[in-house]
């Protein structure tokens, strides 16, 4: 498969997530609004994204000797579902833009945001419904447990940030991004490949794909701290210094500094977004780079998703599609903007 | 059945809905922050609600010739629906208490809560999928269309708040308050518990049933206007009206008010609730009951509710356990406080 078949792939799966959200409900004399209703659950899955994870779960499944169209469903279901929780996401974090364009909820306001988004995961679960094989009881409980632990994980970020803990550690802030983003970027994907293709999926490869899930995000964070990004992640470089996310580099910050350093750092990661002034940003910004943690960080992620994409070689079924995803995972993980 | 029947029914219904809220993940040595996102998706289910629309879901099935047991997973799932549908719509509608304590947005937060919110939704699709019996597909879709519905209605319900839509219709308020409340309280009820009992729900019970849902509403809206109430319905007296809740009453006051009188309320409704002072909400208050209104709306509903039960008489099989839920309709219609 070479990019122009990935892309189209991804421009199908995209076409099944819009065909699950029909512009106007069943109701034929539904009032305006609740067209309008139906027409705002489209607003997210209308922005194109990259779509990745959907092209996982396609390729996984070919990997593992299915085809395309019985992962179709599952791959839809899933961008679904990245769309809903982006929807609350961007409430949850006060995001001020998603994909270019400004978050829902700047559109709507938060009460109409949150009841959209809500209807967008009901939505999923339809689409998931619909899906006429025998393995749909089994997509369907790797649904449940793939929400369950990206819910926990966002649990742990959000109440960081509520409760201002700042000295994070290294561990426990990998221990929420696995849940946060390892499960549903990488390790669902490839478990729904392998049960779509009519596979049990290996528990082996989990653990991987949770360390590849969490480099990328550590990289995500790096570039949001890297100059010349383009905003073509959706955040805006020094973004999630802004938000005050709690990051790898953060935790190797604070392992690294002295402890007056550590106490501006603290106080710093403590004010609202408001409250931080462009001389705090830069103050903290300096503190993140002089400690050496972003460039570590960088390091760490690096040979996380080296180790776990070697793993994940001897663990998946040796294809081309296999390989494919692997060389899709190399690039993720070294991407530069 | 009697009421003490009644009440341990209830009661065995929200211990089932508990035990699909499990104190702690599967995940042994989760992180406390995991543990205690567990314990507030149990935060609403163990405040004592009054259970009743996992009741009718119940009696319905009885009445179609089912067994109790039969009926248990739906009405857990549909109980737990209004819970995490609670727990979205207390911050939408920014409320300050549930079930006599505080919102649950009020203690941890807006994005917490809403993130708690998305995690209880997934554990009723969890607990659904439990459902043992070969009419849980159909149990399913029923809460698909339900969810979808009652979504919609509090679209139309925000947005009248949002945009300062004032002169809402009577037939578009009922056409919100179907939507909003009817499915859920009356109709899925009916129709799950007939599924449940093996049987194909008669769809000449859905008009009935969510013109009784509106009743129902109507006299909440005319409790929530009424001195004497003690917030036993989790609405303080005068809530819904600082909230800003478009309602029957005030669709019937705009049609019977003179342009300045309804110059004035429109001008109340268009504030926020904070803005609204004493003064103000006692001005708004007398004009709705100068107008007659209040009387009027719950005049309406009254009539509402008896043409409704009448039909459903007609169209529920007659049997014990179906004058029971007639009987539960009717004083739920009529109540006092």
């Amino acid at each position: 498969m070479n990019r122009t078949q990935a892309d189209a792939l991804i421009e199908r799966i995209r076409e099944h997530v819009l065909a699950a959200l029909p512009p106007t409900t069943t109701v034929n004399d539904a009032p305006e609004l609740v067209q309008e209703f139906w027409e705002l659950q489209r607003a997210y899955p209308e922005r194109p994204g990259k779509g990745l994870r959907g092209l996982f779960t396609v390729l996984s499944c070919v990997a593992h000797g299915g085809r395309e169209e019985d992962a179709i469903v599952p791959a839809a279901a899933l961008e679904l579902f990245q769309n809903w929780v982006l929807v609350h996401d961007d409430v949850e974090d006060d995001s001020d833009t998603r994909r270019g364009l400004p978050a829902l909820h700047k559109l709507v306001g938060v009460p109409v945001a949150i009841n959209v988004g809500d209807a967008m995961h009901v939505a999923m679960w339809r689409l998931l419904m619909t899906d006429p094989t025998p393995q749909r009881d089994a997509l369907v409980r790797e649904f449940l447990d793939m929400i369950e632990r990206t819910a926990e994980g966002q649990h742990m970020d959000l109440q960081w940030i509520a409760h201002g803990t700042v000295d994070v550690s290294a561990d426990s802030y990998l221990s929420m991004v696995e849940r946060k983003t390892g499960h549903y970027t990488v390790s669902a994907p490839l478990r729904l490949g392998a049960i779509a293709a009519g596979q049990t999926p290996d528990d082996a490869i989990i653990r991987p794909a949770l360390r590849l899930g969490a480099a990328f995000q550590i990289r995500d964070d790096v570039l949001s701290l890297t100059p010349d990004t383009d905003g073509s992640f959706g955040k805006a470089y020094l973004g999630d210094l802004i938000e005050g996310k709690r990051t790898l580099v953060l935790a190797l910050a604070m392992e690294r500094l002295g402890a007056d350093e550590r106490g501006r750092l603290t106080d710093f990661y403590q004010l609202s977004p408001d409250a931080k002034t462009d001389a705090a940003v830069e103050d903290a910004f300096g503190l993140l780079e002089a400690s050496g943690a972003i460039a570590e960080a960088q390091r760490v992620a690096e040979r996380m998703a080296d180790e776990a994409i070697a793993q994940l070689r001897d663990l998946l079924p040796a294809s081309d599609a296999g390989q494919v995803l692997l060389e899709e995972f190399n690039s993720l993980a070294h991407r530069t903007r």
